[in-house]
């Protein structure tokens, strides 16, 4: 019990007896207690108090919308309106394997659109794009706000952390919830994404929310409730927000880990790559593209997307804003000169059938257990380390053929994370009956021109 | 975001989550919850957040159970058991005009049972024991435990304030509840009092529920509520415990304010005092006196009370407290000698008619606006200010004749009270069909005897 004045810790109070009680917030006493907190102006423990009473009793649309707004203003706001074109970013809530922003950015920019990508670290079992974008040798995703400019000037995207300045409330506010049990509201989840997202001073946000057993949402319900929410608080701010619900029950592509995630973004890049990360690069890209503006219709999105990759031009643009950043861009054409594990080992079938299902979190926390991801966010990261799925969802195998190998550095760790990916892994005899789609649904009234 | 090792942060948050998602919690969660929360190893912002989580999710009896018992043995358990008698004693929930503890105190320790009594100060519109006492010039509210011990040997009763050797964790949890809206739980409500009481080392506790306007729980379901929640954990602690739920739609007694109810107290002592009053002592010392096992009923123990009052036993027994508590005990013979206000003001009734209902938490407000209460803990209050009752709910009323007299010190403290008491008094034309019960019902295993 320290702190502040008390007549704003009265203030505070009302707040949080409000929230208990069932009533709605106004913005202004959002706005209030969101100001108060980043400035330190209220303690810690009547925001925790505050933040499980929005656990337990939710939020409306416009208290969602205004808890946004105020996270938002809580610190810099980039102005991009001196670039001539549309300023489109997507934001996936996280997964296993899930590399599309490195493609993506590139590819959206030599389409023609501004990509301004904030992104985060890789938590608990999925991974994160910067981990990723530092597996690149030199690789400098800490730019100041000038610099992070100029690159998206000169080659029209640029891939960095948060900074100090951007959302100050969030960072605050993520780190109180982490240690209170806060943290599984999807009020609070899309505050802490949209506030973020629309501080990078952006027209249009296509959002991957992921569902199945390697997202944090399970249920494709959570997922979609979830998407609602943020495509509504975007729109209320007046953005064209649109949300895809896609498959986070198996790992997306073949890879997973820093290095060997780039090893397959440059192969997408190329033309090449697993199917399922090559269909969702391309479905999100055409929603860039389309929300960008510089195509009529998704579908012409997705199309001019795959002929920039053909003719190699979203890969030169990969190329540019590695260099850029300070990155080794030689790596792309020799991907060998990437962090390399000294060992591998394989993980194979002890029976025949088909693979019926992968327990997804397991395949990331396998990942973690390697080096490549961290538990806690002071942990560092292996950039070498990783698996590499030779089996998906669906696939016939035969007895003793091998389902994925591991790249790792500790016999220790590979020998626990070859445990979890066999226990992961269900072989049957018969096929699965039905696949799931890799797109589950589109939601947003963006969507309805098309 | 400072303070304790991983591990018990870990061990904080598990439980937090665990309530947050209404799953029982184990008695040594609890128990270590309060204890690493007692010695500072887990910060207020981790306790608000479950303490929030508690308010909106509830807890199991036995859990309820388990915070009493942990809170309980946080500190110091008096032990008692070198004396001779039951040890029994009496809580109030609080009201307005509740002064029946310094009338049960000597009453019951004259009928032979011991009375080791700690008490509360006021807060918002209720009084306190502890302010009363201290109307009385010289009485020492905080006496060191061996003192404490002493005169309840001598005299059979005591009456101090908490000591921070008695559950150090209510301490902290309710200066923490008080500032994050986390006050209102009967389960919080019940393990703080419980824990308190059962921590003077008696054997069985009577208590008084307050309902009604002037009451924290204002409808008798909610006092219901908490009362059997209570008497089940005294009981599941192997205590004997009996709640009455008694009306506190009104003042209780005539006199609000300290100086002015010790004058009343030292009325009924003498066998006179408004009825209420004398009722509502007499039917909680039956039950003290029964528990106590000083009489085989409730009706016999009342009327042995009687006897104690007109015999003048139970005012000797006041007067050889206030003197072994150092208090000036002629005032008792002489109550002129307790601080008086400067001046009084009348408070008439506009109409006639009958007095139908009193707002009774604004009669309390008015006391503490005149000083005689504290809004909050650090506030210092008069003794000598208050307001004296000439009519009471169901009392005819003519035109013009005075409802209460205001004793005050400042004409514009006196004023904002007038207002207030004016405004709490309803006056009709005809009389109130049915007046509400002063005990409204009896809850207890103690009772199916009776």
């Amino acid at each position: 019990m320290s702190q502040p004045s008390v007549s704003q810790t009265f203030r505070a109070i009302d707040v949080i007896r409000k929230k208990r009680d069932g009533i709605e917030l106004s913005r202004a006493e959002i706005e209030g207690l969101v100001s108060a907190y980043t400035k330190n102006e209220i303690p810690d423990y009547q925001v925790s108090a505050w933040l499980m009473a929005v656990v337990l009793k939710g939020m409306t649309r416009a208290e969602t919308a205004a808890l946004t707004d105020a996270m938002l203003h809580s610190g810099d706001v980039l102005d991009l309106s001196s670039l001539p074109v549309r300023k489109v970013d997507k934001h996936s809530t996280g997964g296993v394997g899930d590399k599309t922003s490195l493609v993506l950015a590139p590819l959206a920019a030599a389409a023609g659109i501004a990509v301004p990508m904030i992104s985060g670290r890789g938590l608990g079992h999925t991974g994160g794009t910067l981990d990723k974008l530092e597996a690149i040798p030199g690789f400098n995703v800490n730019l100041p706000v000038a610099e992070f400019r100029r690159v998206l000037e000169v080659c029209g995207c640029a891939m960095i952390g948060q900074t100090a300045e951007i959302a100050p409330a969030d960072r605050k506010l993520y780190a109180l919830r982490d240690v209170t049990g806060t943290v599984e509201s999807p009020y609070l989840i899309c505050a802490s994404i949209m506030s973020k997202k629309l501080a990078e001073g952006i027209d249009a946000l296509v959002l991957d929310v992921k569902t199945g057993s390697g997202a944090f949402m399970k249920s494709e319900e959570d997922a979609a409730f979830l998407a609602e929410l943020m495509v509504e608080t975007g729109e209320r701010m007046g953005k064209q927000v649109v949300a895809l619900i896609t498959d986070m029950d198996q790992p997306l592509g073949n890879m997973i880990g820093n290095a060997l995630e780039v090893v397959e973004v440059v192969e997408v890049l190329h033309g090449k790559g697993p199917e399922d990360l090559r269909e969702l690069c391309l479905e999100l890209a055409g929603w860039m593209l389309h929300l960008g503006g510089v195509s009529r219709t998704v579908a012409e999105g997705k199309e001019r997307s795959a002929k920039l990759i053909s003719s190699g031009q979203a890969l030169d643009r990969f190329r540019q804003m590695v260099e850029l950043q300070g990155g080794d861009a030689g790596v792309i054409d020799d991907t060998k000169r990437l962090p390399q594990a000294r060992h591998t080992m394989q993980v194979s079938s002890a029976q025949g059938g088909y693979l019926t299902s992968m327990q997804c979190e397991q395949i990331g926390t396998a990942c973690v257990i390697l080096g490549g991801g961290r538990e806690r966010k002071e942990d560092s990261v292996d950039p070498a380390v990783g698996i590499a799925l030779h089996k998906k969802v669906g696939d016939r195998i035969t007895a003793g053929e091998p389902i994925a190998t591991i790249h790792y550095n500790s016999e220790a760790q590979a020998a626990r994370a070859r445990q979890l990916i066999e226990s992961s892994c269900v072989v049957t005899e018969t096929g699965p009956l039905k696949k799931r789609p890799l797109i589950h649904r589109v939601i947003g009234k963006s969507t309805e021109k098309n």
